[in-house]
């Protein structure tokens, strides 16, 4: 098979993902497994990276990973760098973690307005796949567990800001009164104008705490149907967040009328929905874009092999 | 004993409370059990009753209960009455349950600015209890899991608003990644200075979905201890409620610069400090709010017996 000049690792949470990428950057091959931090109980990294790897694991080819296998709890500690942050910076200052079988690149942070920190760990990659070096400032969204949002021009992550808009949604279903009225629907389309006023009122002007009680009032007095209560709570949610990480562009000078979104499947149908409601025009990224990033980083560090 | 003229029952999800009251709407006892609508199980409402009552349940006394017993999904379904609703439409519009062994109050419903309906059950007879028919116009809040704000004047309460305020806190802390830096306190005062930065944080003008991960970021960054991270939390949450609660007492034409305080022990007195940080002059209501509405409403409806 052709060589490998990267064994690239988007190693998160829950998921862990290897791709084999050649000199020109094409991915060659791709792995997944449910070998994320959380996921791997007595199971040490370098067999929990055997595993992913398989007959991988003998190419020569070095191996550059991204999130939360950096993180304080991950294989080795990575630092978060304050933004802005430039693709040759990230390039700069890798962590070794395991006696040299991988690479881990860094995360960011940054502070609000408020002064209060945020990071991301993983996106910083993703957002440099998504985005050519030579490209001019864009908005661009990671919609997921915890959307950022980021403002990115010439390979720099300028700014970014974090919602807790998708592990809301699982929290507020699964763990409050909220779902048992309410339940959630796997596709995109199961209930077009539920979701689309909950679109609405998420744009407006409420207060979240407030709002969210709607799926449970209007499932009880306007008879919304679960699925229907399910979708209006995620429109809000959607809608909410698009609100507010607008109103943040504004402040960063960004005019927010048009924005990148990168990610894949049935949640990126969801937010062009949403946004196409707000009135602003939505691109769609690449696939793939962790694998992108992180071999960008790794020719801009000088380490595709072998 | 002396004779009673009413049982109240306060009478919701979780705990079912009885009063025995005289005819001058003095308590002579109370009883509890956790015998809410979610923990009967197999135990129909009347051996339940007939549990929480024990040897008050051969009194002649009529029994007038409240709450979450008039759900569609307790002992028999109250309707939800559409304000402003007066003491007086409440003392007509009784439900009987049971075959008369009970009658319940009836719930409040509205609609916010944006249509969207809102309910109560229960809290409508704590503010008739706290506030006496001849009361001017108040502005009050019930905290709690689903914290109440209402306006209420000569005993007629014009409208009301719902903020879920305590069942985020919990599902947060329970089943977010929130909950693996902060952690829960059951004290008032385990972390002020916390608290009252996540009070400022939640009178800002942010998005409550991007300001919530700072529970995390500020253990993560700032190396704020657990217990720091959930009162900030807690700070920020009750903040929010506030200022959205204000901005809805403005919107209907009350300047909010006052507020009644209904409820008891330690959540109350976290109103009262975050209250404060928002320059609100905060009142403490009567204690047992429910009982001496339940007695009100028994008096209005001339139920008080035997």
């Amino acid at each position: 098979m052709t060589d490998a000049a990267l064994i690239a690792l988007d190693w998160g949470t829950t998921l862990a993902r290897a791709y084999r990428i050649d000199a020109a950057g094409r991915i060659l091959g791709e792995r997944a497994a449910e070998l994320g931090m959380q996921k791997l109980g007595e199971l040490s990294h370098a067999h929990a990276l055997d595993q992913l790897l398989g007959d991988w694991r003998v190419e020569a080819a070095p191996r550059l990973a991204c999130g939360m296998i950096g993180s304080r709890q991950g294989w080795a500690e990575a630092p978060y760098l304050r933004c802005p942050v430039s693709l040759d910076t990230l390039a700069q200052t890798l962590t070794n973690a395991g006696g040299g079988a991988i690479t881990i690149v860094a995360g960011l942070c940054t502070r609000d307005a408020a002064g209060v920190p945020d990071v991301m760990r993983g996106e910083e990659t993703q957002l440099i796949g998504a985005l050519p070096s030579h490209a001019p400032r864009t908005l661009a969204v990671l919609p997921g567990t915890h959307s950022k949002w980021a403002i990115v021009e010439d390979g720099t992550v300028l700014d970014f800001a974090t919602y807790m808009t998708g592990e809301l949604y699982e929290a507020l279903l699964g763990h409050t009164i909220l779902g048992r009225l309410a339940t959630r629907s796997g596709g995109t389309d199961a209930d077009p104008a539920a979701f689309q006023r909950g679109i609405e009122r998420g744009l407006g002007a409420g207060g979240l705490m407030h709002d969210i009680f709607g799926a449970r009032t209007l499932a009880l007095v306007d008879r919304l149907d679960p699925v229907g209560a399910g979708e209006w709570l995620s429109g809000v949610l959607i809608g909410r967040e698009i609100r507010t990480a607008r109103s943040w562009a504004h402040r960063a000078g960004h005019d927010a009328s048009r924005v990148l979104v990168v990610g894949d499947g049935a949640l990126v149908a969801r937010y062009e929905r949403a946004l196409a409601a707000s009135g602003i025009a939505a691109d769609r990224g690449v696939e793939q874009a962790a694998a992108r990033g992180l071999f960008r980083i790794a020719r801009a560090a000088g380490r595709l092999g072998p």
